[in-house]
């Protein structure tokens, strides 16, 4: 077994004939291994003798490789010729005097890097080992053997990156405070980053920065290619410009003309592609076609005709083309190109009935079609099966940051990985895989999913699949890589759950859109649930915080405790805010202890932030700049905290009754006494219910409670209340012979009496249905009491996955079922308290009709009637990404389809069918006809289901 | 000419024949001479000598009066036989040994009564001078000449008194605190008032008292005969039996059995009332016929057939008359006795088609038919033509203080003179002359009210008729009477006013149901008109309580200051409260300041109730203690005092600018601009606009304000701004030529800028005609351009009266002209802006159908096209009190008719035509279809009208 040995007596060899950030990046790496061992590894002179040598260079590009291979010792056919392969080999005595190595040969400059960063890794060294000063386990005796002998497979997606974007106030100060710019010493940074997470391709900073003119001039430019990051511009600058160079350049005097108007200026806008060609031609590129207007915005007036724009865009394009031809390469499917169907650019791409778009216009051969996501991580049209060939394939632009509609997320990273499994691994069946990048916005606290997105990128056999659990492994992997040399497994564990309790607050509402009034401060309890969750991050991550040392701190922060506790904090004060403003509503006394525990969350928000931009030394300075409270436009412009309310009590004793998840209350009083029935131990798995004794007042009331039935009991019946007790009545429901009904009084002395109806039964339901309680039967649509699958496909289990945790799919996800005869069908059993309608709601994932046109189907059927099918898409008369239900979709991570039903008393049987792709199906509601739910964000939790002993699909 | 000194040598007559309640007041009335003189007068003995002497008697049961009239002195022909009149006479020598007399000849008990207490009205002594301890002004020497003689009228209407009620915790806590109880001793202070006040008939205290048991036993009831006081008791207490006192002899071994159901208890209930008429049949009364459920409910269950009940009904006034025919007088025709046609008791006396009522039951003859108001003061049904003559009369509950349905208001005295003067005017018109009863609550600061009410009642010639402005006289005059004594005229008149302000705001919206949101903080200034008044009385009140002399502050406070202030102060607390809600919502910075504000607001009420009650040694200790602040139930259950609400600024300086009338604010910001276009300078009137810069953050803004335009002046164009700061635009208009439109610009330096277009136009319009601007018309009433009568009657101008101070009425009030060919009209004229659509609204009074039928109609035309008719009852298919009409028109005091209509450009007339009697108009307002007009609760201010010069019509 062939071994190397990390020791003090470790060479590199360095050639001059391999690339310069080859070299770059084996120093680089040199570091890495400092950082593991304490030992700086030499450099190998060659002829010299040497005990562990790391033999690293490109085939082709360096004489070890050729010696090795002439020899017969390595076999680079197997890379050679290959996208970013690597080789990587422990072998023995590969030359003389030199006892063990590990050779890495690439297949081509980043095959060579990746290969070297590869080292790194089996060492223990994060990818953000810089980034994030992650730093590594230290072992004494650390080597290798051939155990990890490998070739790599060619990543998946040929280009993989991410967009630095909305970079102010965050990235932009963050660049001024440690580059004194967004210059080519910031951009190394970036470089390594991008290349330790095996992506190769970046869209740089453009809001008031100039990539190839602010390195400065073309330092960051060359320095990209050095390293071997294939630049391109976003989607609406095109041929290596960035958008703001014209502004910079335009003038009455300019040879660029002044108008951003290639039909009044078309000479002088030619002329600026040209020069831009020109001027980065030398490097690894892959250039932007076609045109948008000025600053993102519509590239002809309002009025102009979809002919008029179709007809410019191929004018564009075309000429772009000439001049690629001219200056680039005469064979034109050599040179890599990207147009992006951005916006309205989409429309002219498909057109319409009357006007054929410009989809078939053969300038676009070998140009990628770069398609994007609905802003918040949904894919909206995919390739479709007649252009699924097109030469030069598809890309996605998918955001994981965004300033824009239906709004802006710039703050902590909100990325859930189920998210982005679920819609890349379907846009790469889909065909999209020629170019994959993100917009991270400044980058700071994406990188969990930033990382996911590029190794999912990299190999989506590894981390795609249709097994959502594997988001799990990742993020399993990923904390081990962050957080396995500062802390024991216990609390590495810890931090896993965390990492999953603050991602999946986020999946349910982002930062900037969250406010008092989404989650009901009491019904079905959601807020309450929240509140857990944020306050069990800041207990658990503050006790973690404890146990970190200094040195690890700055990973510590960035990648866990600020992202994780910034969100918990900021959800806890709009869940107190709600509270708050409910409360002070109903004159609740209680109302007036939240104001400063409300101010305490909006302090710890300040605090959270300076802490973040103040550890290592300031390092991450700018990256908590975003504002990120209470947006009221898609902008910040506006925006407002939480108003602190305050109530002033009755002037006489007060008593409010009000169960802990309603809303509504009782006083008891003379005239306006509103009894309530509580029906809820009518279910079989209720057998209490807690409610609460609250004061309206500042003077405390006495309460009692009577009751006349020796089977209702309560934790306690008599007492003082100053503020709010809460009081649990339950039932032994093993003494219930049969359903009851009875009454307590709860008599607040002195000043009046509540009186309550209760009703209860026995547990004693039929098997395998869905019970019906309070009007309404709730079904996760992951438990389905059987699945019929097809043999085009059938539906599976996405857990975890969405707002309440899980979720069913068809798979394969192309797969159309709409016009086929047989359909994949999950069917769910429930029990109707009468005969009648109900709506019927599917709760789905929010996603965009895999097609430009506006239809989504699902279909379903009651009782094995007809089978309904209904389209999502509200109105099919207009796109559906930019319309209102995409914009109020988007916000509530949830696509609600509602439609009315009958159901017969007792059994009934819903089968569900797949039908369009990109359905995605988490809760089956039905609600009797009439009924009015109490409102609320998520809606309630799951009804009861009793099954049959050995049965049960958990 | 004869003339009688008050020195120390006045004297007053007694005899022992006279009325003993007579003599009693007698001496009340020496001691309210001992108040203006000093002096005590002595007790006259027969044949003695005396300079000064009050010879005081009824006719017939005076010797002095038959020795006079017999000498031909005094000609009592004049008063005798008459009811409730005295002859008033200064005389010199009318009996030997005595130099000059003030004779007062009563026609029975309470004229005597009335005449001796005109003697201490006509020395300067308040009715109030016990009750409020009003101090009359000191007088050295005081005399009367014969200028003063006269003979009294008999009072216009026969009953005429009040109703004490919902008398807990204020009437109820005072009675306690100073006669241990609702009995004698503290009638005694009651009956005092009334007759001072010139009534003579009282529905006694029914919650927890019985008048005829507690006084103890009779003596309460005993009391009132000696003072002539008519007792009676309220609309469901038959046969002089509190609606109580069943409750207490009821039970298994009662007589009267255990049961309050005539059907089930026949025998058990008669002989209750037979035990009630045997017990109290010595004394003057007016007995109640009828019965309802206990403590005011149904009768019989809701599905009883409305036949059932009527007879039902029938059945039980048949029994009661029978009884008062055995116990009391066979000729019931003598026995005064009334049936209170309340609620559901309406609809069994007039019956539907299918069944006729019970209003023609030859029982109800000579019954008096007690009609009631709406609850809020405006009368109901009032009797019709057929009913008219109905032996007996008719009657009037009338309501002052409320305990129930819309709302309950019993804190401080809410009447506005104006609305007595017009619905009880019209109530005698149409017929409404036997009895007029007020329910005063707990009297305390009912008194003004409560006294007019009297004075009407009393001599309706002298406060009733067609010209409202006669309420100012009065209450001139009240004044005069209770301030007289204390203050130079120069404070009474502040004094006048603040009493004319303050009831102003009640008859906008009453104490109980004001709140934050009833006036819109900004819009059309009304909320900062409601503060204006507000704190002019607060400021005003406060400087003349420091002129008033501690002996007059008992008067001073329980007349004027408390009810003033305590109605300004709440006026203010929810001023305030709307604003802070409003700015915190908009994150106005300065909205922090108002909790502070509003907290003095409420700690202001608790002080000012304290004072009242603490004042004068305790003597109004209990009449402060009605709950009155934010009801969200008809009455105080569960009400709520203001929410205060405090926000956080922005994290970076902004900008907020707002119009002073507009709640719609600009910020400038770069991507949620909304630059507004100002066109009030096209009104003639309008040459100036306010607008405030307000800061959204702790941090101040800097500002400049820019423009092009010359014309555009600006108060102030650069500063900073911590909070905000107010800016007057104006224009000089006759710099203009014509219409122009300028913008400018307000730059919050470095943040954003915001942009305002401004139209203008020189004063130039149409003569004769109300302008149209921002899409509205709005036309005081009383504005008309012109009116035409018909010898059937006409328009008159209202004023002072109702929300907006002033509307029109057809006199006289009785006449209909619906069906009638000519109809009295006014015109209105004024410019639309386009021809189009209008929504036409009349503002009117919120009357109620003086007929049972649920209809009232106004009628117009638009430029002489045909008539349109209307029914003002939006539900024409139920009763209209009790419906969701009646609550809402008696919350907010309007009747809102809006239709729509077709305007030309140019030149419009609208002719306003009487139709049903009670139809008052307040406004008129036409808003240009799809126009929004900005929320509010008064609505906009008049529009502009030009008139030529010799013309106006105010």
């Amino acid at each position: 077994m062939s071994k190397v040995s990390f020791d003090n007596r470790l060479m590199f060899t360095y050639e001059s004939k391999s690339f310069p950030g080859v070299n770059k990046v084996a120093s680089l790496v040199r570091e890495d291994l400092y950082l593991v061992t304490g030992f700086r590894a030499g450099e190998y002179t060659r002829g010299s003798k040497c005990r562990n040598l790391i033999i690293f260079g490109t085939v082709d590009k360096s004489d070890y490789l050729k010696e090795l291979e002439d020899n017969g010792i390595i076999d680079l056919e197997e890379v050679r010729g290959k996208w970013e392969v690597y080789s990587f080999q422990v072998i023995d005595r590969p030359m003389d005097g030199v006892d063990h190595a590990v050779v890495i040969a690439g297949s081509d400059k980043r095959g060579t890097i990746y290969g070297l960063f590869h080292l790194s890794e089996l060492l223990g060294v994060s990818p953000l080992v810089n980034w994030n000063h992650v730093l590594p386990k230290k072992k004494k005796n650390a080597f290798l053997t051939d155990e990890v002998n490998m070739v790599s497979k060619e990543p998946y997606v040929k280009y993989r990156g991410f967009f630095i974007n909305d970079e102010w106030p965050a990235f932009g100060n963050w660049a001024m405070e440690h580059f004194g710019g967004i210059n080519a010493e910031c951009y190394e940074r970036v470089f390594e980053l991008l290349l330790r997470l095996k992506g190769n391709y970046l869209w740089p900073a453009m809001w008031n920065s100039n990539f190839s003119m602010d390195g400065p001039g073309l330092e960051s430019a060359r320095l990209a290619d050095e390293f071997g990051v294939v630049m391109s511009t976003s989607h609406h600058e095109p041929c290596m410009r960035s958008g703001e160079e014209y502004r910079l350049l335009r003038g009455k005097d300019s040879l660029y003309g002044d108008a951003w108007d290639f039909i009044s200026n078309r000479e002088g806008i030619t002329r600026f592609w040209r020069d831009g060609l020109l001027r980065n031609k030398s490097f690894e590129n892959v250039i932007t076609l076609g045109m948008r207007g000025e600053r993102d915005s519509l590239i002809l007036s309002k009025d102009a005709s979809l002919q008029d724009n179709i007809d410019l865009i191929k004018d564009v394009v075309k000429t772009q083309n000439d001049l690629i031809k001219e200056i680039i390469d005469e064979d034109i499917s050599k040179v890599p190109r990207q147009i992006v169907l951005f916006n309205e650019v989409e429309e002219f791409f498909y057109g319409n009935e009357e006007t054929p778009g410009f989809m078939n216009d053969p300038e676009l051969d070998n140009v990628t079609l770069m398609l994007s996501d609905n802003n918040v991580g949904y894919t909206r049209t995919l390739p479709s099966k007649e252009i699924l060939d097109h030469p030069g394939g598809f890309g996605m632009y998918y955001h994981m940051d965004m300033h824009g509609g239906p709004f802006a997320f710039k703050w902590i990273g909100s990325t859930y990985l189920p998210r982005v499994w679920e819609q890349m691994t379907q846009a790469y069946e889909f065909g999209v895989r020629q170019i994959w990048v993100t917009n991270v916005g400044d980058i700071g606290t994406q990188e969990l999913g930033l990382s996911y997105f590029l190794d999912l990128a990299y190999d989506i056999d590894k981390w795609g699949g249709s097994d959502a659990a594997i988001t799990e492994k990742y993020m399993c992997e990923w904390a081990e890589k962050q957080f396995g040399g500062m802390l024991p497994l216990s609390l590495r564990n810890k931090i896993k759950k965390i990492l999953w309790d603050y991602t999946g607050l986020l999946e349910k509402r982002r930062h900037e859109i969250m406010n008092y009034n989404v989650y009901h401060p009491l019904h079905f309890g959601e807020a309450d649930k929240v509140l857990e969750i944020s306050e069990g991050i800041l207990k658990e991550a503050a006790a973690i915080k404890k146990r970190v040392a200094d040195e690890d701190m700055s990973a510590f922060i960035s990648l866990l405790y600020y992202p994780a506790c910034g969100t918990a904090n900021l959800m806890k004060m709009w869940i107190l805010s709600g509270k708050n403003e409910l409360f002070a509503r109903q004159n609740r006394i209680e109302a007036n202890d939240y104001p400063e525990e409300i101010d305490k969350c909006v302090r710890e928000d300040a605090v959270l932030i300076d802490e973040y931009e103040s550890v290592d030394g300031g390092y991450y300075k700018g990256f908590g700049k975003s504002e990120h409270v209470g947006f009221v436009n898609w902008n910040e412009e506006d925006n407002k905290y939480p108003v602190r309310h305050l109530v002033y009590g009755a002037n006489s004793p007060r008593m409010l009754v009000s169960r802990a998840d309603d809303e509504n209350y009782m006083t008891g009083l003379e005239w306006n006494d509103h009894p309530q029935t509580w029906r809820d131990m009518l279910r079989p798995d209720v057998d209490s219910i807690a409610f609460d004794l609250i004061s309206g007042s500042e003077k405390p009331f006495r309460y009692r409670i009577h009751t006349d039935c020796s089977w209702l009991l309560f934790s306690k019946t008599e007492g003082e209340v100053a503020k709010r007790e809460r009081i649990t009545l339950s039932v032994n429901k093993s003494l219930l012979s049969d359903k009851v009904t009875g009454t307590f009084d709860i008599e607040s002395v002195g000043i009046g009496c509540v009186h309550v109806t209760v009703e209860a039964a026995p547990p004693d339901v039929p098997k395998g249905l869905y019970i019906e309680s309070d009007g309404y039967i709730c079904i996760e649509a992951r438990h389905f009491s059987d699945i019929k699958d097809t043999p085009k496909g059938g539906f599976k289990v996405l857990a975890p996955y969405g707002r309440s945790g899980s979720a069913i799919k068809v798979f394969p996800v192309t797969a159309d079922f709409k016009d086929e005869k047989r359909r994949p069908a999950a069917e769910y059993r429930f029990a109707a308290s009468e005969d009648g309608e109900y709506d019927l709601t599917f709760e789905l994932a929010p996603s965009t009709p895999v097609t430009f046109k506006p239809e989504q189907y699902i279909g379903f059927s009651i009782n094995g009637k007809k089978t309904v099918i209904i389209n999502t898409v509200e109105d099919p008369d207009r796109p559906f990404f930019l319309s209102r239900q995409w914009q109020k979709e988007a916000m509530c991570n949830v696509k609600k389809v509602t439609t009315c039903v009958k159901c017969v008393k007792g059994a009934n049987s819903l089968m569900f069918f797949g039908m369009s792709p990109g359905i995605v199906l988490e809760r089956i509601l039905l609600v009797k006809k009439g009924m009015d739910l109490p409102k609320s964000y998520l809606g309630p939790g799951e009804s009861y289901i009793s099954f049959c002993e050995e049965e049960g699909n958990e």
